[in-house]
């Protein structure tokens, strides 16, 4: 292996089909987010698929290993994460199928070619930048909203996909309406919703959305999925996710 | 008591403060959408309450039966419809606070006093008209968009509502997408959605919402509300929020 570590940084075994991944002990690390929507979306064989904010590359990387996509591309703006996702790329071996670029979603169009993709996905910062102190911090830029808004993910996924491509999200259910109404402006069709509970009787604190650009009219509520138990393990159903083997489509 | 039936009409007993209603045997009859969306308000004492589509005048009576507003006005397009509601009204002895109209909600501005109420609710007719073979059909104006619209509902309901007035509607999870743009567009902002499930790992086909008329963006997903156990009965919440004595807020 020849991937250098820095001294901040860890190797995490994501107990699926010998997948790795490099974290920075004190950075941002992926969280059950980002494993429940890489698991939420559907992959055809030899699908093109752009993840935008992808941080340590963890979608990308189980995408990868869990699908027959031919191409999929994780975009990152901070230089020093997108650094870190390639060396996960090369440590997985994935080099073939997986790219990471440093670049500004914002300037998408410039980077990419638009109206090409399957699929795009992001698990994007949920919050507004009301009341943080330091905008340069690496893990307030992955959970603010400093370096690109709702609006700028929503544009660009829509800017990307192909007439009928599917594009999922992550996010937190206190966005529903923004969501709904900038999904619609972009021609980004809701189509599937799953709330995520952390336990039975809470409200939920995540949700998965799938969209159709240029899609019919026409939502799915999904049945709500449980995190935890009462005995504060894993739910059946959460422990079914993270070893699903197969997340391609025919 | 000086309350007429016709012959398909009957008197049934809402099982709470000695409150009945009469519906007609052939017509559409009251359901779950109903009591649960009157027991979702919170009534401020002497509210003044609108009520768009009220059919057998269940909501506006429920209302009046569980809190201390000052008036409920029941408005509902169909004559003989608004006129069991009428019966309703007198049968329950609630003629000073409970008020039915039989008037078109398009019109609504020239019925009623806009910017002026406290609270509005709906049941609306959830369908689409596709595929609907009779459109006089009394069943079908209740259950269809053939006298009125979502977007019709919405913004009566906002043209109603005072400032920081509050909506509340149930409806289809299939609509959610629609109902969160037309809201937005009528300046209703989603505030509380509570999703109706038949049972413990399925899909909800109901939903209940509250929206606040010139609300701050944020929205809260209650945790879930099932109807029924595994064994066919109500669950003890459907139980108690039918037997709930009171609405009133202070």
């Amino acid at each position: 292996m020849d991937v250098i570590l820095k001294d901040t940084e860890r190797i995490d075994d994501l107990q699926i089909k010998g997948l790795r991944i490099i974290q920075d002990k004190e950075g941002f690390c992926f969280g059950i987010d980002a494993v429940l929507l890489a698991n939420f979306t559907k992959i055809k064989n030899n699908s093109k698929v752009v993840d935008l904010g992808t941080g340590t590359g963890i979608i990308p990387i189980l995408i990868a290993g869990k699908s027959k996509a031919k191409e999929i591309i994780g975009v990152e703006i901070q230089r020093e994460v997108a650094d870190m996702a390639k060396k996960s790329v090369k440590l997985n071996k994935l080099e073939d199928r997986v790219k990471i670029i440093n670049e500004d979603i914002k300037n998408i169009e410039n980077i990419l070619p638009v109206n090409t993709f399957h699929v795009v996905t992001s698990n994007p910062p949920y919050m507004h930048t009301d009341g943080i102190k330091n905008i340069n911090d690496k893990k307030a830029i992955s959970r603010h909203e400093i370096m690109c808004n709702l609006e700028d993910v929503i544009k660009s996924a829509s800017r990307l996909l192909m007439h009928h491509g599917k594009f999922y999200m992550v996010h937190r259910p206190i966005r529903l309406a923004d969501i709904m109404t900038l999904s619609r402006k972009y021609k980004l069709e809701p189509k599937i919703i799953q709330f995520i509970h952390p336990k039975v009787g809470k409200a939920p604190n995540l949700m998965l959305i799938q969209f159709t650009k240029a899609g019919k009219p026409e939502l799915k509520v999904l049945e709500p999925l449980y995190v935890y138990k009462e005995n504060g393990e894993y739910t059946d159903k959460i422990k079914e996710i993270y070893a699903k083997e197969d997340i391609g489509e025919i």
